[in-house]
């Protein structure tokens, strides 16, 4: 049972925090600028892309969270705002002084995020147009068209609530998040946004996303490319009124649990909406020796062409996966590794101790018609494990990341 | 000008090597075993996957390696003995005992390889077979047919021979190699073996093919998969009578030229028979800060699916190509790198100072009609450089591996 209660819901299901979406024009029909804005200014605090091309809005936010503080998102989609130089990062800088302008609130205390074509300088005319219009928008109920605004590909919004009772308050956390694979033309981007009413000391915060963030959309993958623009930022404003969290607060675990299960939640939502994929695909790793062999196991299982072909064809090709733990870089003795392919409801072992089982191989091809396959792998050599979420390489990947001019 | 002559050859084209290739029925039709002997004793040196699953064959080979001897190489194709437990080890040690004894050399100078389905028990009945046929059909034009042996999914041979002058001796090296992404039902293995009979030091022959290796073999991807089966191996039976090569031989240079250009030709030779490949695409990265950093960003650039599927598009994405820079891991400064897209003619700068340049896209889509293109990245801070190749990412990739059954 869980400590906390699900629902449909977004980052304005939590107290004192407005948000909108609106159309300008950057893309040709749906909406492209979204403003997430909190009443009062909130602790904060970001998570962004490692990738050394990354694009002038992660330099700036990156400067702007540093003092922990932050009380407005600004995003625009349709286009990314990387590779463009000084102009770049003269438009990110107008984003947030026409955002600190439309809503009266500090510059220094706005991120800014954009996804999209990358290579083309920003139209910024419209983008300021749209931001405007955006902070008129505002309102309590905005959070399903914010989640719209910040979509590419995407085929459908990512969001979800969750609540749960600290010191007896109702403490409420909300995210959105977008990211299918590609941006339509040039490169994938992964943001979320998450709000919470709840008060949350900042250097927890930041200590708390970090360590979710490795283990939810770190650990998720649909080709293996990481975008010049991805983040994932939260403000936790303190209105639920509860008593300070931090690791001392009693009621601590809690709080991480609902705040671990929303993060989940969203990066699964993306890969389940990766491009061209068919099959949703877990994978775990378990009795390893320290938890950065178990990912680089996952990670590598995830990521291997192989692998993914093989489910796309419903295959249960555990040579391949098998193959994918022996280069991973993880430490392990294959004579021990067992393989299981499992549903809620069966499961199959495919490899035990580094050797194929005979399940019937019309039992299995029958099996893998499923949408979800949850992979099991052994390892037998230790005690740490982790997770991760992929999708399969299908044709349609190939013909929309390959042949979109046709 | 080349200091060595290049023809059509293989590993029978230096002295005192005989080679064959027969059909058993490990496979339904095409050549299944291959033995390449030397006359006498040779010098030897070979570099193995770095697969943790490795294969039985690799073991036992790794273990006759050790005192740099070699005699002779047997090796099957459609079974690759991985993943096959106790049985697996027997089963390697019994082919290189019928080799020994079916040539009357002794046990611990042979080097075995395998390669083709993972998982499945070796027919020793028709191996044992084989490799008496194949002793019996030895030869010294045989290299051929023992090119044809160690094929699987391979739709050509891969073979070369180079010659050049040492000590007024004419020498002659000699190479067939195997590979082509990925090995119908399970996994990819890429084998070369490599013949001379110029007198090599031991010591120095196994430096030299590391290093040779991590810059040719080592920088070719097909999909990003390392084989539990992946072998380079060189014997050197010093017949030419030049004076031993080693660091101090005042043609060493010429020597290492024709030997790397011949492993570089092997290496190139599997990629543009990649599975599915419909470009092949050579990437070098100049002025970086090291060789690491350029080897880095080399394979990230033909790694990444992003990349691949544009090229099949014939799409001058350069975004995606400067995002897998980006994300290498590899030292920059995004505002310094420059991308070229170059053919042997012609040279289109696509990215200049981090940012695109506006090369016209009519032209760009003609040149990328193109079925090889080099993509050339200046990283502007240092010295170093590193070259690799690849190659599209097709939907018939993803047919041979995610739909064979059809």
């Amino acid at each position: 049972m869980k400590n906390f209660d699900i629902y449909e819901g977004n980052v304005t299901s939590p107290k004192g925090f407005q948000a909108s979406g609106v159309h300008v024009g950057i893309k040709k029909k749906r909406k492209d600028i979204a403003l997430i804005v909190s009443d009062v200014l909130a602790e904060a605090a970001a998570v962004f892309t490692t990738n050394k091309a990354c694009a002038a809005p992660v330099k700036v936010s990156q400067e702007n969270i540093k003092d922990g503080k932050i009380q407005g998102f600004v995003i625009n989609s349709g286009n990314a705002n990387a590779c463009t130089g000084d102009q770049g990062m003269k438009d990110a800088s107008q984003m947030v002084d026409t955002t600190a302008e439309a809503l009266g609130i500090a510059k220094e205390n706005i991120i800014v995020a954009s996804t999209g074509i990358i290579g083309v300088v920003m139209p910024m005319n419209l983008i300021v147009k749209g931001i405007k219009m955006a902070a008129t928008a505002l309102n309590y109920d905005g959070g399903l068209d914010a989640g719209e605004g910040i979509m590419t590909t995407d085929t459908t919004v990512k969001q979800l609530a969750v609540s749960l009772k600290i010191d007896d308050q109702i403490i409420t956390i909300g995210g959105i998040a977008k990211g299918s694979g590609m941006i339509h033309p040039n490169m994938a981007t992964m943001l979320s946004f998450v709000t919470t009413d709840a008060k949350v000391e900042g250097a927890f915060l930041q200590k708390l996303l970090k360590e979710v963030v490795d283990d939810t959309y770190n650990m998720i993958t649909v080709d293996g490319d990481t975008s010049t623009n991805d983040m994932v930022a939260v403000m936790a404003n303190g209105l639920a009124e509860n008593n300070e969290i931090n690791e001392n607060h009693p009621e601590v675990e809690k709080f991480i649990e609902a705040f671990k299960y929303l993060n989940e939640y969203l990066a699964k939502s993306i890969v389940a909406d990766g491009e061209g994929a068919t099959k949703f695909i877990e994978v775990e790793v378990v009795n390893s020796q320290t938890k950065d062999d178990a990912k680089l196991a996952v990670k590598s299982v995830l990521s291997s062409s192989l692998v993914k072909t093989a489910f796309f064809g419903e295959d249960g090709n555990w040579g391949r996966i098998v193959c994918s733990v022996g280069y991973s870089g993880a430490n392990l003795e294959m004579e021990k590794v067992d393989v299981f392919l499992s549903s809620p409801e069966i499961q199959y072992q495919i490899v035990e101790n580094g050797q194929g089982t005979n399940v019937e191989g019309e039992l299995l091809a029958k099996f893998l018609k499923r949408k979800e396959v949850k992979v099991l792998i052994d390892l037998k050599i230790g005690t740490e494990k982790a997770k991760g979420w992929g999708c399969d390489l299908s044709y349609e990947y190939v013909k929309i990341n390959g042949a979109y001019r046709t």
